[in-house]
């Protein structure tokens, strides 16, 4: 299962999409974000992806942490929001 | 119960302060951000909070909805995260 990769620029409605059909799949998904402009994108996708879920009968609940990801040679603290039926 | 307003200069750890503290008491805390940089504000406060409970046994999760909310006579959108025990 891939980490869902959200930048600043994503499209809320993309996102949402990813999140509910690996949801559908896998029935739990990750979603990394960094920067604030991408973590508000996240949230937004999972309000999105919770409203798509839902008129499924499935209700989905999120848990954010920080997790250290490299990318070209420097450390970044990145915010992983693991996401899984309540 | 209040709802923990968060802005984007609010400190995360006195907002993670605050969630734990509702948790404990009432087992269901309201964050409310508006804007990229509070909704980050919120979610950084809301892994903090997380790892203050994970040590007394609670594991919390959170559920992103918008909501809209007026201010000076302006509607404005928001995101509510409902953080409850999982």
């Amino acid at each position: 299962m891939d980490v869902i990769k959200v930048s600043a620029n994503s499209r809320t409605s993309a996102v949402a999409g990813a999140i509910a059909g690996v949801i559908r799949e896998h029935k739990h998904a990750e979603v990394q974000a960094i920067g604030a402009g991408a973590v508000n994108q996240s949230i937004k996708a999972m309000v999105l992806a919770k409203n798509y879920l839902h008129s499924e009968g499935v209700d989905i609940v999120c848990s954010p942490e920080f997790v250290e990801i490299e990318i070209e040679g420097k450390v970044r603290t990145a915010i992983k929001l693991t996401v899984d039926p309540r």
